[in-house]
């Protein structure tokens, strides 16, 4: 006679979040060398400043106790999958993110936890899905903020006849505004190595609407997205089993294209180095393997920082599959052109 | 004119082995942080303990000097692949385990070497093959053991025509007593934080005869075996060529499978942080690329141990290819189910 | 109204190279265990040397500081890497190399960077291409060569009406004499544990001419490579999108087959633990996802150095598609056989 348990996780629906409802997301992640290394096995990074530990530390940027910082979106992967068992196991679609900040650097040895605040929700009018959204935060082991984010998601309800909330529909930045970023503390751009950063353009040689296409591509495969997103912790079953998805196929994980097309990037952005904050973005549409992503930027914005040497692009990073030389960001119509997987609206540090 | 060396290593076949003798395997390997991020990136573990350092802190799990000791199979499947060369390069089938027991804890610097002990022998009779019986017993560096267990393999005769051997069937547990768990030296579950950990259960919880279906499955791919028997040394080659086979497909390394599984099994069983033995195993099917594995468990006994908050959970864990929502082991004629993968009777320990 | 930009690296072609030119490559890299093990899971390598710390130490071999160094081709391939966007992003071919010595060992925490002095040029008879030879250096964080090299490839001109340059072809050694090895300071081989290392031979057991086919083999997958490349941050389009051969498919960097081949001629040469030079290589054939590699040795020549118990083997390496038991060269007509990959000529240390 066996009996069924109901020990496993069905993760949370719609019904289940309240606005003011505060969750710690479970399995804190120490993070090491180790994933500096898959980092650079899975995308094609290669920022100076996290690839060299003396090039960090002659641009003064160290963790505490000296450590040589892990590139941002490191940190904001493993924050994010914590959030995912409770926050999107029963998610239709990732809506976007705002007020993404990255605060204390991460370092090899620290260990990050998240915990979420939602703070917003609003029924869809099917009354089969709502969108949730939350605010969530990383703080190493000493309790420091390392990263906060909001992000918004659609999300299944159990039962479609139960009630909807109130509506609650928070109030967020377009972006963040240059004299919020967080500029690592001890970050002196005034001696950058250009030539060992491997291109030579500064804050001043980038104009508001200029555009980048940056030329290269990566084919994706299976084991790959796999791999990172495991590293990452991320538990959505669509990433991972072919049978999780009506037409066989694993879905790739948005932030694996996020990492990609910041990792493609460097060419002609190379010394745009350090992601400061997140301010949008909208995984247009599904990538699978085999889509051979390209990706192109759009500068949006160029702001001088108190910090020495220290200036900030603000970016459109806009991953297609297959190259777009057209950098087409939407058609006549206003919607996104064929072949844009993602539209991210970032700002990073580059000298000035 | 050329002269072809036989400098190679074919392996030894069945009428090579002796009971009593003993081999010292080669290639002793330093374990790394860098093992702990593969591991992470390619089965989907998320136990706390293993995750995270200031987790392990917390529950008084350390190595010696303080280290974040790394999951209990990677030390095994390091430990196992040395003895690949000697005992299994000719093997048919590997057909069991019994009595494996995990003791000093392996932390990243540690390295292991294996020895095994050849503890029975007998001639099958077809005269072709013959199963062989190993002790193995892996070492760190201060010459702790770190894990002893059993195997049995079915090894090819290089000549059918070779005398038998007197056979020799040692006398093996069908379990490892409770009282013959070992428990980490400082472990203390008695302030588990179970938010952290991910799950509320604890050992009370469980009963024996109760079966989790742990939901989540994850399609194979022959990149992520590879490279993960590659980081085992496991050198047989029907893991690694497509020529090693008639059926031209790579053969996962049954190991692979065992990971998976119990990484799978966090959904209904994140408590069941450490494993303490391993009872018995078999793989009961081949698995290849493309194949999803899913996984469920079966409570068979529960103990409490001397070392404060810490029980253990005897457990049954099956992988299947495809979900088995139904939990059938066995068919009316005492066969293994179709789909069944793995049978793995396995100690876990857990906060009471 | 958007601009586009020309930030964007278009590599250098043919005529933008001038004898005597030194070109500081970019973005540093700091190695770190983590680079070890993704190694040791993209390439079936076993040598005790790498594989264990104590083992290392056993042998006398310590980085500065006590670490234990890394495979050498770990730091070849991150050193060439530095070289490609500046010298064969244009490339039709990589040709050759030559006097490639390994001098101070690399270990994790160490930063390396490239420097290369263009020191020959030759337009081909096309007027199409010309062969760039380029001498590079990779320094550590000390400013002590690590590792020194030749290579040369044919490279694209931009414009075909563009002069040719006057030809300088230097003069490169056929071999690095066995007198000008290199051998790590410390290193005594002579309490050497042929055990723990996996075979019984030493140098005196091997003689010019022998021939080892190393029997095992390894299908290739494009996620394998990919990430092995990436690690390197070797940035040439072909081995990462199918967009960018007329075929569709991913070309395979050529020193992946290098450390394949390396790693498979453990069985047979597992006491030829380090690598001392490389004297010349032959990328003879592509190789693509599917192929199955295996490798064969012939001795070419031994000889004693004056470090205690340390002999070397110099040694091609032959890479082949599928295994080729006959170990075929060359056909009758001098050209390479059908399935020769790589043929590699190299400077091994072993035990005397």
């Amino acid at each position: 006679m066996c009996r069924m348990s109901a020990k496993t996780d069905p993760g949370n629906f719609f019904e289940d979040f309240a606005v003011g409802q505060v969750i710690e997301h479970a399995t804190p992640r120490t993070v090491t060398e180790g994933d500096r290394a898959l980092y650079g096995a899975i995308y094609p990074t290669r920022f100076a400043v996290w690839s060299s530990a003396e090039f960090a530390a002659s641009v003064g940027l160290r963790g505490p106790g000296g450590g040589h910082p892990l590139e941002e979106l490191i940190g904001f992967h493993v924050a994010f999958g914590k959030t995912v068992p409770d926050v999107s196991l029963n998610a239709v679609a990732n809506l976007g993110y705002a007020e993404c900040r990255f605060h204390v650097p991460v370092v090899p040895g620290d260990t990050l936890r998240t915990g979420s605040e939602v703070i917003g929700l609003k029924q869809n009018s099917s009354g089969r899905t709502g969108v949730v959204w939350v605010r969530s935060s990383a703080t190493n082991q000493r309790g420091e903020v390392a990263i906060d984010w909001v992000r918004w998601v659609m999300v299944h309800k159990r039962d479609a006849d139960a009630p909807a909330p109130a509506p609650v529909v928070p109030a967020l930045a377009a972006a963040v505004a240059a004299e919020d970023l967080v500029v690592p503390t001890g970050l002196d751009l005034s001696s950058y190595d250009f030539a060992a950063a491997g291109e030579p353009h500064r804050l001043g040689d980038y104009e508001v609407g200029e555009r980048i296409d940056h030329v290269d591509g990566v084919t994706l495969t299976d084991a790959e997205h796999m791999m990172a997103t495991r590293l990452w912790q991320n538990n959505a079953k669509v990433h991972f089993s072919t049978d999780a998805r009506p037409d066989g196929r694993r879905l790739v994980y948005g932030g694996h294209v996020i990492s990609l097309a910041r990792a493609l990037s460097f060419n002609g952005l190379a010394n745009a180095q350090l992601v400061a904050a997140i301010n949008a973005g909208a995984h247009v549409a599904p990538a699978f393997a085999g889509d051979t992503v390209h990706a192109w930027s759009e500068v949006l914005d160029v702001a001088e920082l108190d910090a020495p040497g220290v200036g900030a692009l603000r970016l459109r990073l806009v991953a297609t599959k297959g190259r777009d030389a057209s950098t087409t960001l939407r058609t006549a119509d206003g919607t996104y052109a064929d072949g844009v997987l993602l539209d991210l609206d970032y700002w990073a540090l580059v000298p000035r």
